[in-house]
């Protein structure tokens, strides 16, 4: 099981383990096309909870659960020593790829638990603890909005405000935890020095480029708009045309709108999409009283947002003037460009070197559990290569031997940051950080 | 309760039981707004149809419920002659008003009821026997398509076909009918000799010609299109904009042109709208992968439909090309325009002058039960006022006198078709016309 290597012994990947682990885990939630479906605080997510509790502590891992119902497994090797962090998030899309999140999740407990091995062997103990965890809904599928366990934790939103969150038929964050047994009362492992994540790129910049590895070197901006549009419910047949104040018509004028800023702004610099709708009464013969848009704008460069949103909310009056609905913007979260920190980079990048993995840097477009966290310590976000670049669908793949790679990279990293080779977590400026 | 009349006892309107039979329907699946929410087979339908036969059995009315749930009160006062079926809907819209439906149900209910008190004042046997009649789901909100129960009773639409159509939870009408008591097991009154029904007029057409009565002469043709647009699920965040194929942004030019096929061909005689639309994944962050749209035209003239028609599937091969989604079209229905019963017309605009009511003819642009009925039968359809045209809304609103006067006129009607005086009805080509 361990290797002898310059007088200190080392545990090597077992990467028939790790991708038994994830066959394991794709099974709870498994769809007819390939992929899971395992949205937030469902019965699935429990079910994968469960697997993954029980895998680590049948490896000697404490089990905790926080109010907000992120778990952790903890390997507390110096009693009160801060701790890094390492994982991502087991709740997926609907219908969605097997890797998403649940690679992080597992990738950090195989790490975690060949450092547990390698530390035990070498009779070390690590300047900081580590806790595996895996995120309450950071994908904001069932419950808006993403990212709610590793917001609360970073302390930017209350844990009753993330309880108190419902889904589309009206059950809470908290009555979903508690149904499937993760309404948590542990204390979060705390203070936290440095987070770790890997995850699949979800793009192809990595697979055009031939490389197994990506640095994330910072987050593009986003801004992400709820907005309701206000018609007059009315009868579709004889309700004169010039008397209608439809709201599923003001809303398409918007989708199709927000779709138009792309070649209007910055092609290829703005993304920008409306993915979920909610109508009211959704009656083929009423028109439509209430509509509710869920609408992102996503640029690398947040000059291109404050472009976008001027010309949004130019739209929004050209509809208004149009239709007659009233527009109006109830919830705005803007998410600015963050760049990962420089020394965790730099840390990723000698890792890599030492391995001989071919790496790159890159963005990562999407919201990550380790942006969140990454407001209050430095953390290191590390990508594989996606097939194709597909994400959030059933056929998301990545080969076996770059799943493995990864995983032998977090486990360096890791061993790295719990070594306490990133200078700035042991630079006593931690308390001050985590307190803000 | 009768007065005298040259040697014969007429039994006059009773506005204050009439109108206090709509406050006590009007009660049940009240909202808050001051109207109602009565999906058809929901736990309200159920007490509505209820309060309805409850009143009807207690003035000697027969009740029969037959397999997809139509509720009738029969009156057979000549064994096996053929019935005059007059009524419309307990079922509403969402969150709707109190008349639409309701109104006709209850007229027809104090109509026929006054006819039987007038008959057994006189000792008369009228030559054809009564059925009052709710129709079920003719609002096709909670299950599509509208006119469910009278499209059966009509014989274009099969029974098993009905039972099995099922709402957006997978309820199918056969177990919704089961769960309130009304999947019944009764033969339908049969054969029909004719149809009759009041209705709110739901447009402002009576109120600004100030008439209290309107005459149906017609209704608009119709085509009911459901519309499926494919994209495919990805992210919205890394997904490149290019490589997208959106089936909610699909789907909105596809709304929108819809909206514009009314100034491109004929404003005023074309009405449009997509008033349903259910999406997949509807998650924030996942791009729409399935989009089904609800779209109707209607028009006063055929030849406005078959260019709106070429114009629409024109634009279903311009929004493929846009944006890489796939369309297509699994169930269309067209409607014509169908021009109700000349002399049943005439017999209602001989009632209204007896009656001293000033009426008008109109063309229905709704569809109603008297339409699908009138495929096998003439059939009679009286409008009263809506103030301001609003329908499908809390705020629809008729005046008590109007309502009132409406009753009065329908009774007129209905003695004048159970006493035979429509020649069409007996001239024996009956059974030859609902054998088709």
């Amino acid at each position: 099981m361990t290797t002898e290597s310059a007088g200190r012994r080392s545990v090597p990947v077992d990467g028939a383990a790790f991708l038994a682990s994830m066959r394991e885990l794709s099974l709870i939630g498994a769809t007819a096309g390939g992929g899971v479906h395992r949205l937030a605080a469902s019965a699935e997510d429990g079910q994968a909870r469960d697997w993954l509790a029980q895998w680590l502590r049948q490896r000697g891992f404490t089990i905790k659960v926080d109010a907000i119902g992120n778990l952790f497994g903890v390997l507390e090797w110096r009693r009160g020593a801060p701790y890094v962090l390492c994982g991502s998030h087991l709740d997926s899309q609907p219908q969605a790829g097997k890797l998403d999140g649940a690679y992080g999740v597992v990738a950090a407990a195989h790490a975690a638990d060949r450092l547990r091995l390698q530390a035990e062997a070498n009779g070390e103990v690590p300047a900081f603890n580590v806790a595996v965890v895996s995120w309450t809904n950071e994908e904001g599928a069932r419950f808006q909005p993403s990212l709610l366990g590793s917001s609360v934790y970073s302390k930017t939103m209350t844990a009753a405000d993330a309880l108190a969150v419902c889904d589309e038929a009206g059950i809470s964050v908290g009555e979903a935890l508690t149904a499937i047994g993760y309404a948590g009362r542990d204390q979060a492992p705390w203070p936290p020095a440095v987070c770790a994540e890997i995850h699949i790129e979800q793009g192809h910049a990595l697979e055009d480029a031939g490389r197994s590895i990506g640095l994330v070197a910072f987050n593009w901006a986003a801004h992400k708009y709820e907005i309701e549009v206000i018609g007059r419910q009315a009868h579709t047949g004889p309700t004169p045309m010039a008397e209608r104040r439809d709201a599923l018509l003001g809303a398409s004028y918007l989708i199709v709108a927000a779709r138009e800023l792309v070649e209007q702004l910055a092609p290829r610099l703005l993304h920008t999409s409306v993915a979920r709708l909610v109508t009211r009464p959704n009656s083929p013969n009423s028109v439509t009283s209430q509509a509710t848009l869920f609408l992102e704008l996503r640029s690398p460069d947040p000059e291109v947002l404050v472009d976008a949103e001027r010309l949004l909310f130019e739209a929004f009056e050209r509809v208004r003037q149009n239709t007659g609905v009233a527009i109006s913007c109830p919830k705005v979260v803007r998410r600015g460009v963050r760049h990962f920190d420089a020394e965790g980079l730099e840390l990723a990048r000698a890792s890599a070197h030492a391995l001989g993995l071919e790496c790159m840097e890159l963005a990562t477009v999407a919201g990550q559990d380790a942006i969140a966290v990454g407001t209050i310590v430095p953390s290191v976000m590390l990508f594989v290569p996606s097939f194709l670049g597909i994400g959030h669908h059933e056929e998301e793949h990545t080969d076996d031997a770059l799943l493995v790679s990864g995983v032998d990279m977090l486990t360096e990293v890791l061993a790295r940051l719990c070594a306490g080779d990133l200078r700035s977590t042991v630079r006593g400026d931690l308390t001050a950080r985590v307190a803000r």
